[in-house]
């Protein structure tokens, strides 16, 4: 048995909640903040077999990664009158922190 | 050492606080969602030494598992007015999953 | 790899924070209560190579360790009217209590 321990972001949080019910995986949750991300982010805790473990990272990787997204800001960036002209900007979302333990021993009551 | 990291139904959280107190055993709680819970749930982090994780494992059986519980609900169930009139249900309440994981070094200060 | 988990008082919990990405460390943060500190606390989840764990520990230590701090309450302690009367107290804050657990597989996306 393995813990994966797997810190993802708000954002992409419910995507990989459904990817792993989808897939037979539970998975707890807790609510995490800080690393690098300025955002709230969520701490998944999964329980897999050991020959799961990358079937597991691989729905992780495909929910989470960091990819760059285009977005229009609806609000003024700054003081300037330009700055109200909304126009897309490319930002960096989604990556994912990842920690894979071994379980000694596992229990369900 | 050992860290015992386990996930109780939020109903289970505060009699097994109990008892690891009164056992002598520190726990850590953090407040979790998901499983395949509905409710909320608790995971707890109790630092253990290997010769007590049956122990420990042992209160978190007798506090939290799966159990049959008759509850009679005070709300109507539909829109059929025959829900109105309460009758006792049984529900499957409890159950707790536990990873025991080995601890390299333990530190207090 | 190693995976620090710290638990440390509220109190605490932003000196810490400071002190880690002063040094590069990235840590996740989880609201966690319990222990037998009667305050909220917060866990802190550190990915750190087996060569730096000592410096965590030390940080933790630095930020964290248990002392006794004077404060004076503004607060009456009881029905007795003397209570009123301000007095610098001793009270002991801090403390942490660390993990530290193998990590068999490490991931960023
Ligand atoms: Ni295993
Ligand atoms: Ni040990
Ligand atoms: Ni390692």
């Amino acid at each position: 048995m393995r813990l994966v321990i797997a810190v993802v972001q708000d954002k992409d949080s419910y995507r990989l909640s459904e990817k792993l019910v989808k897939h037979g995986f539970r998975a707890t949750k807790l609510a995490s903040t800080g690393g690098f991300l300025k955002a709230g982010n969520t701490t998944f805790l999964i329980g897999v077999e050991h020959d799961k473990v990358d079937d597991v990272l691989a729905l992780i990787k495909e929910s989470c990664h960091t990819r760059e997204q285009t977005m229009t800001p609806m609000q003024p960036m700054g003081n300037n009158v330009d700055a109200f002209v909304p126009y897309p900007v490319s930002v960096q979302v989604g990556g994912a922190t990842v920690f894979v333990i071994d379980v000694e021993q596992f229990a369900h009551f």
